[in-house]
């Protein structure tokens, strides 16, 4: 399974890669940050970054796209571009038949750091670790995609909708609870 | 001018087309309102919203498309979908060349009644008042759609960046007014 990751943003937008390989190995195909200038309107932005995520899906093809889950409370200055380029990440998928998923930030630092509230130096650490890479290439926008699609790849669902919880790891177990614990408290969109 | 507005929204999104005419007058060319099923996925009612403000904006080839402006401090629980409508509206634009504006609800509100804070019902009564028809066919949503095409034909763009205001009637003083309030407590996007 291939898994492309987007961790939105109108000035820096993270995408990256990820393939599935036997034995829960996982293996970057791609990594990269799209941008648009602070400058610029937002409807010219927004074309900017979605002529970016169709190029991406183009050439890589996946077969599902991860994106981060946005919530209105946080980041209150920002939320409305992130919400939009989601957005059209989202609506890009769509068009061409390809399923969307949704990760909160906490399940995403969970599936690979273990804890839910680990710093941005954390998870891009253990994201490079993951994959057997020195650095990620970018800023910790594109750390961030990867994680989002090493989230989806490893996601507990079979666990999470009931039995097998013994075979957990600690970091399933980790995302397990931080997906309870955000389904419980998440507004609906 | 032709502009076409857009309320947005994912389960129910207001378009109205209307045409700007000698003399002030305006007329409305076309409205409707936008569905998606609440019980869809996000990506699949984005692009189902999407393909229906394609539609209009190839059949109706606006000069202009004007867009709520959405906060993130109001609505909590249905911004997030707000703010994604109005993005790939604002994408579908751009991508066909079209200048987007965006009017907060303020605005809107002043341009069609002389009052930034008048209500739902204010608005519908004057919407179709000003374009002289008996009454808006669909929701409230249309009608919001067509008031923010006709806040943006009759924008005092001269008079707000300075001069004329002795010509400024008194809809559009109280749209000025409004829209200097929204530029000092806006965040930005």
């Amino acid at each position: 399974m291939r898994v492309l990751g987007v961790d939105p943003g109108l000035t820096r937008c993270g995408i990256g890669v990820v393939d599935s390989m036997p034995a829960r190995r996982v293996q970057m195909v791609g990594v990269g940050v799209l941008t648009s200038p602070a400058e610029s309107s937002i409807d010219l932005r927004l074309r900017k970054i979605a002529a970016g995520i169709d190029d991406w899906l183009d050439e890589h093809v996946p077969d599902v796209l991860a994106v981060e889950r946005v919530f209105a409370q946080h980041n209150v200055s920002t939320v409305m571009g992130t919400a939009q380029v989601a957005g059209i990440a989202m609506l890009a998928a769509a068009r061409r038949d390809i399923p969307v998923a949704m990760h909160t930030p906490s399940e995403v630092k969970a599936a690979v750091t273990g804890s839910g509230r680990a710093d941005k130096a954390q998870v891009q650490h253990m994201v490079a670790r993951i994959l057997g890479v020195t650095k990620i290439p970018g800023s910790a926008d594109a750390a961030d995609a990867l994680a989002l699609a090493i989230c989806h790849i490893w996601r507990p669902s079979g666990a999470v909708q009931g039995g097998e919880r013994h075979e957990m790891t600690a970091a399933q177990r980790a995302w397990a609870a931080a997906e309870t614990a955000a389904r419980r408290g998440s507004p609906r969109g």
